[in-house]
Order: structure tokens, then sequence, then C-alpha cells
């Protein structure tokens, strides 16, 4: 089905609804489009950059004056609203049943450097307007409703990590891209992180934990395709790769006498291309940073570090890539006089599927919108990934056009965003009626 | 012959020659081998680096210090010295004839950052002893003789490019390693950029310029041969070559649709190599430096720039190594998805050869020392290179250990160090008898 259609058939229903009578029923409730639009532009002047995106990289001034304003929102949506000892703001809605573990709607609003208006402002202003809609309506769900916007989420899922997992000393002493640590980012956030212990949730602490997000990929965009049902997220796993050589002057010394250390990196960089698109499947490698040492026109590269990265639904597809890149590269590095290092960053992020019913309850939802649905892995890390550890997790994507994120370029079209937000809203629903 | 025959030789040639009497012949006179140790230590000091190098970088505290110091060596080998208006400390020896242009002996004390003890420094230590050895014998030569010690080298030759050329506007604006513009660093030195024209010389102002260095690669040191006669310093040429991609998430942009400037330039530095090594000769190509943009482990680089440098005695054989690279780059750079493109820096060095009869007077001159020789190109710049503009020079070169320079492993032994210094001195006799 051509794109187009969907939103033709979406306008009609959405036209249907207006109808006097028919908004308290929850399967024919929607959101406000308008009103999540509006929110969208107005937190998007927080740290606004001069390309017509953002920096709002969490613990700076931008970010902070965002979460007073999405703060006043979700009180406006009738949340009891609370600023946790981890720095996350949290609204909560009661429910009928207050035996019941809280479904939970979360994302982020902390963005990249040069970052976009979409990768996590969608979902947690959506999360919040979907609230706003049960509170208009009058609509009182069964399990009690929690509504989360996790701090740090770009700079390693931090908020959601305190929840599920906890932050150690060392996680709390390193310094996040603000240039405070994530100890003084908490803090200067409102959260009080000496107090981290009271944030921590066990396994079934929560009902289900539902993530609205833009895909950042292209799949969606470009199949024509209005919704996506996550999989899961791919497990992640970094490498600081340090090649050694030797700098020497670099008109005196021949050619066949060099020990290159950015050469023998540069080679590295083309083997885990190559490698990674050796088999079939979804993985991903980038090598995405780089410095060399000396670095000068006139001196051979003595030292290089880069960093290597690779992401699958599988771990053990990533152990098996690294294995065939690492021996590839140690080859290549002793051909070229060099050696060659890799150390692995111990903060690796497992991969985290999502709960089969939910991704059913999700597309069922969809189906009842009219909208298609199309089932791929999340290649970005996500709060859902950490959320996992705690209970049942679901994830709905919607395009991002031409595939762009964490860039200026970033857009997800209004239309887009409000099947998205009505999708999340008809399988909170569904999964309270469960 | 062995290295270590060459010394013997050597050692029982200067015990013949500590006859009384024999001093005052010039074909017999010898540098005291002893005195170039004392200042190259004494010199170490200024700048000295916890590797056991130095920074003595043009126009820092350390290179003003140093340069005071040589200032006075220089008046205890009765030169009469000065500062001229771009810097460089010039000591003059006037000679019999006073209407014959002077002879010249010049290098420089200036390190790159991290460098070593002996690139410049041999050079120039030997041409004040030289000075020295004359003043001691009293022998007073038919040419003035000057020693010149140019400042900023290792930063572009800018006190030799001053004599030969001329600095412009726009080279005195150009910040150099030390933070200092070049004006502000040449008036820090004790010269006046408002009266560069006095120094500035015509062609066929010098007899003759004649510079010892080391080496800075390991072609003498793996001949084992203690003087090399330098057939000339090669031409270089700089580019900027920008890569440019599109920054994207790296997990959720498939391997198929990515724009990676960094994979494209890791392809393009391998074709450098592959392409410089593909013609017999002794042309070199490196890429020293590189920029990856924005560069995190998680985003795609989006732009990538580098530096590449060709040098060979022939600008010919240079811009025929560039036209393949280029072509080769801009069919990868397509390929990948990215375009390319190529700046080259407007100071270039041409090719400067030396005077043929000079590399004769050199090799004489050492055969007469029973010094074996080998004609090579010089790979590194030199300030001999601009005073070719003004009239013939030649170049002496010995040992580096390992073909090692630029680093705080630079290291020349003394035995050459004394033969070089003393082929200087007899090649400068041989040229003032001319």
């Amino acid at each position: 089905m051509h794109r187009r259609d969907f939103n033709r058939t979406l306008l009609s229903g959405t036209a249907a609804l207006a109808l006097p009578g028919l908004q308290h029923l929850p399967a024919a409730l929607r959101v406000d489009a308008a009103r999540i639009s509006l929110h969208l532009t107005a937190l998007s002047q927080f740290g606004k950059n001069p390309q017509g995106g953002v920096s709002r990289v969490a613990y700076t001034d931008a970010d902070r004056l965002g979460r007073e304003a999405a703060l006043g929102w979700m009180r406006e949506a009738e949340l009891a609203v609370s600023i946790d000892a981890a720095g996350n703001l949290v609204g909560r809605r009661p429910g009928r049943d207050a035996s019941l573990k809280p479904l939970v709607l979360g994302s982020h609003i902390d963005s990249v450097p040069s970052g976009g208006n979409y990768d996590g402002d969608v979902g947690s202003l959506s999360a919040i307007e979907v609230a706003r809609t049960l509170a208009v309506s009058g609509t009182v769900l069964r399990h009690p409703l929690e509504v989360i916007l996790f701090e740090n989420e770009e700079g390693g899922t931090t908020g959601s990590h305190a929840l599920a997992t906890g932050l150690t000393a060392a996680d709390l002493d390193v310094v996040s891209q603000s240039g405070k640590t994530i100890r003084e980012g908490i803090r200067f956030l409102g959260g009080d992180p000496d107090r981290l212990a009271s944030v921590r949730r066990a396994k079934g602490d929560i009902a289900a934990y539902l993530e609205l997000h833009i895909e950042q990929g292209g799949t969606l965009d470009e199949a024509k395709l209005p919704i996506g049902v996550v999989l899961g997220i791919v497990g992640i796993r970094h490498w600081e790769v340090t090649v050694e050589g030797f700098a020497n002057h670099a008109g005196t010394t021949p050619m066949n006498r060099r020990r290159d250390a950015l050469l023998v990196a540069a080679r590295c960089i083309d083997i885990v291309n190559r490698t990674v698109r050796s088999i079939p499947g979804r993985q991903v490698g980038t090598v995405g940073w780089l410095r060399v040492e000396p670095g000068a026109y006139n001196v051979i590269p003595g030292k290089v570090v880069f960093g290597l990265e690779l992401r699958d639904l599988e771990d053990a597809k990533i152990r098996e890539l690294f294995q065939r890149i690492r021996g590839e590269c140690l080859r290549l590095a002793r051909e070229g006089g060099t050696t060659i290092s890799f150390q692995e960053s111990p903060r690796a992020n497992a991969p985290a599927l999502t709960d089969p019913k939910i991704r059913r309850t999700i597309a069922d939802a969809a189906r009842r919108m009219r909208l298609a649905t199309l089932a791929l892995p999340s290649g970005a890390g996500h709060d859902a990934q950490e959320m996992a550890r705690l209970g049942p997790v679901g994830m709905i994507f919607i395009p991002s056009v031409g595939g762009i994120s964490h860039s200026p370029k970033e857009f997800s079209r209004p239309g887009d965003i409000e099947n998205g937000a009505n999708v999340l809203l008809q399988t909170l629903l569904a999964l309270d009626a469960q």
C-alpha cells in the first residue's frame, strides 16, 4: 500500500471519531496530534542550533530548561510528577487496582551534540499526550500508569540504568559530554546521587514498559510502512583499538622501512567493513573515531587509536565477527611492522529482546487503525533495553525520513507521529485490559 | 669496509696530526670534536624533555635561550655576530680579498615538538667549531666567511626564506607552532619584521653555501658508510584532502546505505601507499594526519580531512604520482557514496639540486681523510634548498643511528659527528682555494 493511503485512511478515521459521544470508548480514544506538534516545537527552542536541530546534551542548561517545560506539560496531563533521585522525571496516574504493578511509558529528551528534534522527544511528548488523553476522557486504567522521562539516554541510558541495574561509584565519576560528572549532572537536574538506592526496582516491579521512538534508520521510510514493531534492541560492543608503529621523518624514511600506524589502521578499517558485510543479516560494524599521533604532514604516524563498534541482535554473531576482524587485523599489523591491540569497553549492551505478546498487541492495535506494520530490530540503544531487566517491554517505531538521525536534518512527518502516538495509546489500553 | 675500520683510520690520523707544527697547514687542520660534544650537551639543556630529547620549537623561550648560548660560542670563535632583521644569527670572519662574495656555512637549532638533539644542532655547532678552528690556527681564508644559524627551520625554513626569497605579509601573519605569529616570533628573537628588506640577498651574492646535517634516514647507517654527499633536496608538495560523506547513526544505518567518509579515506590511504610504491625510485608519500567528524563510536563519520605529502627530486614525478592517486581516490569516493577534494598547499618546496662541483669537492675531502662516501638525495627539507637560489650549495650528511629523527631517540655517534665536521672544514678550505 502506498504511504499516502495510510494517511488518508487515518484522516477519515479521525473525522469519524470527532462525532460526539465516541470519545469515552477506550477503543475509539485518539491523541490530540496538534498538541504533540505544539510541544515538539516548544521543546525545540531549548538548545536550538543554527542548523535547525538541537544540542540539548544531558546536564546542560538547555537540558534542564527542557525538562522543566516537560514537567509543566506532565502536570497539565494530571500526572503527579516528581524528580527521582537519579534525576528522572516520573509522572504517576493511579489505576483502579492499586495492587497491580504499573504500566510504564517512557523515553528521553536529551540529545546528542548537533542532534535533531525527534529522537526521544517524539516518544516523550507522545507518552505525556497519552496520559493527557486518558485524563481528558476520564479514562481510569486498571493498572497504575507511569510516564518517565529518563535522563542522559544519549550518554549511556544513565537514568534507566539507575532504575534497572543501579549506578556504581565509577559510573558516577564518569565525565559526561556536558563536562560535568554523572554525579554532578544528576544533582544539577534535581536528583540526589546519595539516594540512588531509592530508585532501584526489581524484576517484576513493572507490568510492562512501552516506548515509542523514531526508527533512526531508513527501513520503514524506504518500505513506505507507518509502524515498526521492534523485535529487540541489538547488543553493542565497543573496542578501543591501538596500532603502534614508529613515528619517523616522512621525507627521509624510505617506503620499505616504514612502520606506519595509520596505514595499518586504514587497512583494518577496510577489513571491518568487508568482514561485517561478508555474511547475511542486519549486523553493523563501524569505526567512528580515530586519533593519529603525532599528527603532522611530515611525520609518519607512530600510533593510531580508533573505536570499533559491532551491533547485532545475537551476541554470538558479534563475538564471531570480532574474532574474524581481530585475526585479519593481527595479520595486517604484522605485515606492516606494527603491533595492534584490542581493549573491550566494560560497558557492553547485551541484546534485549522485546516481549512476543506485546509485539502482537502492538501489531493488533495498528491493524485496528488500518496501519500496516513491519517487524524489525532496533539498531540503536534505548531506555527500553534497560527496562527489559524489570519486565516485558515493547517498542513502536515510526519512520525517519531518509533514515537520518543524530543530525539536525532528522525529521518525522506529523502524520506518522500521530499514528505512532495512537498506537502507543491503544497498545497501552489493550495491555491494561489483558 | 666495516664501520669501525673508518674510526680506527681516523683515530690514527688524528694522532699523527697532533705532532707539533702540522696544525697550521690547512690540509691538516682538524676540528676539536670534544668541544662540539660539549656544546651539543650544553644546547640540549634548552627545551630538554623527559624522553631525553628537546622541544625547542622556534620562538619559544627555550629557542631564544639556546640562541643566546650559541651567540656566545660564535663570539668565542672570533666571529663578528649580529642578529639580522629576520632574527637569524649571523657571524662574520673577514677574508683576504674583500671583493669576493662570502662562503656561507649554516644550519638551525630550533627543533620539532618532541624532537632530538642532533637535527640542525650538529651542523650549527660544527659550523661554529670550523670558524673557531680557523681562528685558533690563525687561518685567514681568501673569501669572507659567514656562519648563519637560521631561525625557524622546522616551521618552514623561515629565516633562510627571508634571505633568499623574502617573506610576504601573509607569511608573517602565519601562526607558528609556538602560538606566536611569524612576525611576533621574529621580533621575539631580536629581529625587526619591518626591516626585512635589509636581509634579502640576490643571486650571486654568495660564493657558496655548505651545510652539514644528520641524514635523518637510515641509508648511511644501514650501508655503514660515514659520509653522504647530498645530490639535492627533494621537492615537497602538500594537499589537504577532504572526504565528505553523511554522518548518521551507526546502529540504525544498514551497511549498504552508508556514506562513510572514514571508510573511503582509509581506502585512499592504502592507495597512496600502493601508488607511491608501484614505480621504482626513492619517492615517498605519506598521510601523516587525519581528522574525523563528528568522531564518536556510534556515529558514521560524515567528514574526514587528511594531509597528503609527496616528495621526490623530480617535480614531474610528484605531479605524475599525484594524478594517479587522485584518479584512484575519485573512483573510491564515488563507489563509497562520498565526494573527495584535494586542496594543494600554496607553499610547495621545489626540488633543489646541489652543485656538482661542490659534490666532487666534498667527496675529494672525504677521500683524503679516508672516509667512504655515498651520493644520496635528502628526503628532508633544509635551509640549503632556500640558499640554492643565491648560489651553489653543497650538503654533507652523517649517519643517523637506525634512521631515527624528529624523535627524542634521534642519535648520531660522536665519531661520525667529528668526521662530518672535518669534511665540512676541509671542503670549505678547498672551495676557498678554487
